[in-house]
């Protein structure tokens, strides 16, 4: 499992003060808790600063980027940005993420050039112009589109990260199984090509969030989930995942269980 | 997500005791407090007293029926045991359970009968003269032969409940995957036959058991359980199962998480 951090973004109303700000020291120690807490990539995203989005992206890259060793997925929905963030991005540090494209032509042909002449890994979204379908079968059957647009354009399967895209379960209490569904459609068909959710939407308009999101993370992963962009510095969500991944098979020995035990961080 | 309380179990050692020095209201409040916590069954399992093993799962049952309404589950090795209980056993209160019958030839013929003439649903293991296989393959063989057997007798599909047989992750970290894989076998080649586990044993040997028992449940609802038998007085784990009904899409308007929420149950 790929452990995402997710804090680094402009929608939370202090980070887009310290970016704006350009508080180095507070994004700097940000970035490094996140790491600590068990990030392996962080999320960089500034899509609510809308005057100087790309320098933003700029200084942020290049600023956490001098604070840790982890890759970090630059998520936009502006390929502009997007360009940005990788013109200066550091690939000592490890391959960039780029999040995202989606099944709509012109974002496609706009992203593609970057993620080819970078070598990157690129998140796909289950969307197209025509929306986000409600089934898991259409949103299958986008995620197969893009596959086979990407893979053709020789970006390697094991660098395609879909992203089923979760909504609350609050407006439709279907929409955590379409998610569940597609990803077990998306590993069956395609066990190489990674899958990755965002964890904080399932939630929205619910009480006690951080049970259902826990909750959810876990049966993502019995679906399949290769990655996840979540608050790594919430201890118990960590543990709940450490138990998952010994649960799954995944931790020979226990070892990285007992290890996590050993450092209280169960 | 049928909810079986796990607690009257002599192999606890003071409930060994106040069977056999036969404590109706040590044993009546607990039947209740399992009730209250979220219990529709109660499973009843003193397979660790050997001399008066009949004689005490009447007494259980009756003091236990005299205390709570909903139905038993009847659980020994020994079929002798298993038909004393039901001899006393108020079908008012509801369908009991057997547990349980296994591939062994021997044991069937004797459990059957009983199955039959009291048209009660039974609990039927994975296993049989050989052991318990290793892989899902194997385990989920034995389970079609199991269903193919009780159905040719006339027992209702949805009367039969295969319990996967759980062991501990820490003598083999395949454990888990194997109960899981055969969960999803079972149910996808028979929908409509049930699925139970015993949630305990899987953490068996390793420190923070109850965030691995909390996971594996997690985990076999992803795979389509139908029942389990756990400690229903433990708030955390009943508010994990009310959050994965949600999930699944089995709480229709989170009217069942949201009525948890008001009572200060999540």
């Amino acid at each position: 499992m790929l452990i995402v951090g997710e804090k680094i973004n402009s929608s939370r109303k202090n980070i887009k003060n310290m970016v704006e700000g350009k508080n180095k020291e507070f994004i700097q120690e940000l970035a490094q808790k996140q790491v600590e807490g068990g990030a392996q990539m962080l999320d960089l995203n500034i899509g609510t600063i809308r005057n100087s989005e790309s320098e933003d992206m700029k200084w942020l890259v290049k600023t956490v980027q001098a604070a840790v060793d982890v890759p970090l997925c630059i998520d936009s929905p502006n390929h502009e940005v997007i360009k940005a963030g990788l013109e200066v991005y550091d690939w000592n540090k490890g391959k960039a993420l780029i999040n995202s494209v989606t099944g709509e032509k012109e974002k496609l042909e706009l992203i593609l050039p970057l993620v080819k002449k970078c070598k990157c890994s690129v998140v796909a979204l289950t969307m197209d112009e025509r929306g986000i379908p409600q089934n898991s079968k259409e949103r299958f059957t986008i995620a197969d589109g893009l596959i086979r647009k990407l893979t053709n354009e020789g970006i390697p399967t094991e660098d395609i990260y879909i992203d089923p895209l979760t909504l609350p379960v609050s407006a439709n209490i279907q929409n955590s199984n379409t998610v569940l569904e597609t990803l077990k459609r998306i590993k069956d068909s395609y066990p190489e090509v990674k899958t990755i959710i965002g964890l904080s939407n399932i939630s929205y308009g619910l009480p006690e969030r951080r049970l259902i999101n826990q909750n959810f993370v876990i049966l993502a992963m019995a679906c399949g989930l290769d990655a996840v962009i979540l608050d790594s510095t919430d201890q118990k969500i960590m543990a709940l995942i450490k138990a998952t991944n010994l649960l799954l098979g995944k931790d020979e020995f226990c070892g990285q269980y007992l290890k996590a035990f050993r450092e209280g961080k169960l």
